[in-house]
């Protein structure tokens, strides 16, 4: 098993990583204030895995509610929300009970944002079984749902007690899914780990076939990085946002598609492709870092070519995302190959990456 | 003016009180990282005070959009706070906009809890317009909406940069709102101050007829007594309980009749004549006491029967009530005159005390 610590002041917490975690619930048992728990997962998920959790907990005397909400991201909405908190007042939930969510990132972040602020804030715990939540939406805290005009719009910083990661749950996870997960691990090597995105060079065919070993270091090593970055800045006043890599222009191709057209990871993605080819239009990095990037992107079985919405829309999308401050759109950009900071863009060189970035329209 | 300070560790934060504080910018200036505010208020308060607001806002150069509600504790919903969201992006407020929460209770509770997820939390001031909100509500950071099976039962911990109690405000105030305030204040003699609950016997009069000295005593000294308890335990993890005298038996008037068949004041104030009933009951305190606590009630104009719904219905609306651990409910008890705790009431206690303290069915 490996464990990586995230070190917060007021609430650090452990990521526990290997195969066959699910039913480990050792780990679950010492963090209850209550022998009390709901489960909150989705219609996909809970055959696969509900009831092997749900019987190891309740053989160790813990009360389980299952909560199962309909799977997709666009049910990340404020009425899904609230059937979770249907449930948890129609059982009686009370402020010892503890949330664990079990499913990918959407799960993750609404059963977050429920424990945040169902009776102003229950224990919460974090079972990820997708690739993109185990090295991503997971850890950090951050919980949120989306509101028609944005994505994340409404949410909360709220840290989990314990994340358990899971790989067995890789197993069933649909290829487009899978490769989802693989964008926000490149993203790791380009923020600030050029020997990791080298890693990842050389064994993207290996984390294509899901080996375990190379999984477990891909998750490990990924999951260290967000601790890293989250410990030194935990509610984004500064260095958290260079996470953000591809997503101003990722979230646009998710609004601008429709929320679930394209997967968050797909289009993250794609918005690194279009983040790249920014720098590459400032001088920043070479046609064959570029190429590198989009490469490696592509092996992963993601998208390098964002799609057709017009210079216009994305512009409009991208001045409702929520990194804008005083009008001005920040951008994460590479400075060079595994090295990013956040600057700022103009209209020509937005355009000028789009024109070069999107589909023929 | 006087000036009480809430003193938390992580965000400290000044309470004023005086007159004609509504113009007063220069309070509110320092304290906003972006020239740039969103007012939020109600239709019944936005024609009396927003328009000076706004005006000596903007004669500072901060661009103001102001978010008018409709008036009601039945609109402390979701669906209310969205329009708040709706609000927000479609103007593009930006994370450095402040809220500020301009009327009573209800529009501080929501407009805290919109600034508290807002992109994961925006800066926030209240100005409260009610003697309730002045001296309960808009002091700690308490934050929610109701939800049909519960009462403030989605919300935060979310603190305000400044507090400014207009007293000027609650010239327009109607009497019953009025009376609903002082039973806050009165909650505060009888949880730990039996001077001022001696001062409050000896001034009821003059409080009534809403004499600008004794008023401003009675919001100071609320706010200092409120301050004390909440820097002790900001999260309710123990002493802050206390501030729910009155309030468990409260909220199952307000839920049994309905909310906003009788004011939230008006439940506390039958609420806190239960809880002394019940303290009887356990021979706690005396029958002079009880009757001095009845009569300040009755002077206030508050309710001091509580309405006949059933010992049934009271015990079921209590076990929903958030206050719960183990399926015991707490209440908060009186040791004597001026001094309460957190307890618990057996069955036949509480039975008694409805008994007594209820309408004839």
């Amino acid at each position: 098993m490996r464990l990586v610590k995230l070190d917060l002041d007021h609430a650090p917490y452990d990521i526990l990583i290997a195969r066959d975690l699910l039913t480990q619930v050792q780990h679950i048992l010492p963090l209850l204030p209550q022998k009390r728990v709901a489960i909150v997962t989705n219609e996909t998920v809970a055959p696969l895995y509900l009831p092997q959790l749900q019987v190891a907990l309740e053989a160790n005397g813990v009360q389980v509610q299952a909560i199962v909400l309909p799977d997709g991201e666009k049910y990340k909405t404020w009425e899904t929300l609230n059937l979770i908190f249907d449930g948890l007042l129609g059982a009686r939930a009370e402020r010892k009970t503890t949330l664990i969510a079990l499913g990918g990132g959407v799960i993750g972040d609404m059963t977050g944002f429920a424990a945040a602020v169902y009776q102003r804030g229950v224990p919460f715990i974090q079972i990820p079984t997708t690739l993109l939540a185990q090295v991503d939406s997971s850890v950090g805290g951050k919980t949120a749902i989306n509101h028609p005009l944005g994505k994340n719009m409404i949410g909360s910083f709220y840290q989990p007690k314990l994340v358990l990661a899971d790989l067995s749950t890789l197993d069933t996870l649909p290829p487009r899914e899978f490769s989802a997960g693989l964008a926000e691990i490149i993203k790791y090597g380009l923020i600030d780990d050029l020997a990791f995105f080298e890693w990842l060079e050389a064994n993207i065919d290996v984390l294509m076939a899901r080996d375990t070993d190379a999984l477990a270091h891909a998750v490990e090593h990924s999951c260290q990085n967000k601790a890293r970055i989250v410990a030194a800045d935990e509610k984004e006043h500064g260095q958290r946002a260079l996470l953000n890599l591809g997503h101003t222009f990722g979230h646009a191709i998710e609004a601008g598609l429709g929320y679930g057209a394209w997967l968050h990871g797909e289009a993250v993605a794609a918005g690194m492709v279009l983040a790249a080819l920014a720098s590459k239009e400032l001088g920043q990095i070479s046609a064959t870092d570029l190429e590198r990037i989009t490469a490696l992107i592509a092996k992963a079985g993601l998208p390098t070519v964002s799609p057709a919405l017009g210079a216009e829309r994305y512009l409009d999308l991208m001045a409702q995302d929520k990194k804008v401050d005083a009008g001005k759109i920040k951008f994460i950009l590479m400075r060079r190959l595994g090295e990013s900071y956040i600057g700022e863009l103009t209209v020509p060189v937005i355009q000028a990456a789009l024109t070069a970035g999107c589909a023929a329209a």
